[in-house]
């Protein structure tokens, strides 16, 4: 059987950000400015991918905390900021994350990630939630410096395990992601998980209807 | 005195789209949704130009709608959509914008505006809050089949007035649109209404730095 790779997102689609509320709750007052932080992040990243800038995803993650304490009157203190990127790295993966990367490695899966965060942050991320040992290459968009749903860091997969991108199966909860990644020629699977929608609409459905997989998982 | 050419985004720059929030409660039993609905729009938008695919802007907006039905366990129905498009273009405008556009007017400055919506969407929209008068020229992305803040249409926007970008100021309260505008080499202004911030981050701040201005409005 020819080796087949599957590509995992990391941030929501393996553990969930919503463990970092609490402390949201604690610095900004709300717990939903968490969520409001994560899209800032993610617009960012967009936005410098498109008019081709680029900093790091902590760099971006840092200047979305200042907007989103900015909008409430406020200016986060140094020592929230690292309380919060302490936490970060340490939140528990989904409870199905585990057994669902046994499985996959026990069919002979060759299993990796492709990130938009710093490849040190993940790291820490995988290391704390256990899950290291099912990966066998980190991929960050930072070796191509420009943030997924952009082509380019689905190309450099591709490259770096030797693959064209139609033998690679991303796996996220970001509808951009999946887009991103049949865009490049890639097929995907879309994690119908809490709050994440896939889009119906024409954007992402031209490629879905070629190469999409649809699963629920238990949350 | 050479030309000047002002370039105004719309949608929550001149008009706010939390008009829409009793509508929003209405149909999705949230005022939120409606601030989700947007920025759904603007992921969906900003991921078809990064990915190279084009659907015009109300195509979004309708697949948006129907994510954020799908987040709460609902499918719109045909007369929710309809009645939600054509509320969105009866949106009075802020109450500051008419006596500011009358204002650049009378200082002789030339006013058009830039749009990810169609040519006619914002044509009703003008003509509904009485600013059509203060527009020699309407400029839809449809014309490049490129969202902003990608930098196709700050470029097509100073080809269509015949100048270079730097002799394009463009006014929007969006954080993105401010930073293509400067990465297309326009100068632009960004107007801190509401919830609106811009970052502080470099990937904006390098820009800024260099030819931004902050206007803070009244509300």
């Amino acid at each position: 059987m020819p080796e087949r790779v599957i590509v995992f997102d990391v941030n929501e689609t393996l553990w969930d950000l919503a463990g970092l509320d609490p402390l949201s709750t604690h610095v900004f007052g709300a717990a939903r400015a968490r969520a409001e932080w994560f899209e800032q992040v993610l617009n960012l990243a967009l936005t410098s991918a498109l008019v081709g800038t680029f900093d790091d995803f902590t760099s971006l993650g840092n200047a979305a905390l200042a907007m989103v304490a900015a909008k409430r009157g406020m200016s986060l203190k140094e020592e929230h900021i690292a309380r919060i990127a302490a936490h970060i790295v340490h939140l528990p993966a989904h409870p199905d994350a585990h057994a669902a990367l046994e499985r996959l490695q026990r069919a002979d899966f060759r299993l990796t990630v492709l990130i938009n965060s710093t490849a040190a942050v993940v790291e820490t991320q995988l290391d704390h939630a256990g899950l290291t040992p099912f990966f066998d290459v980190i991929l960050s968009v930072d070796a191509v410096k420009r943030f997924k749903p952009a082509l380019e860091p689905y190309r450099f997969a591709a490259s770096r395990v030797g693959m064209p991108t139609s033998r690679l199966r991303m796996v996220a909860v970001h509808n951009w992601h999946i887009t991103g990644a049949m865009a490049a020629g890639c097929k995907a699977a879309f994690v119908a998980r809490g709050r994440h929608i896939q889009s119906a609409g024409s954007t992402t459905g031209r490629h879905r209807t070629h190469a999409g997989s649809r699963c629920r998982s238990n949350r």
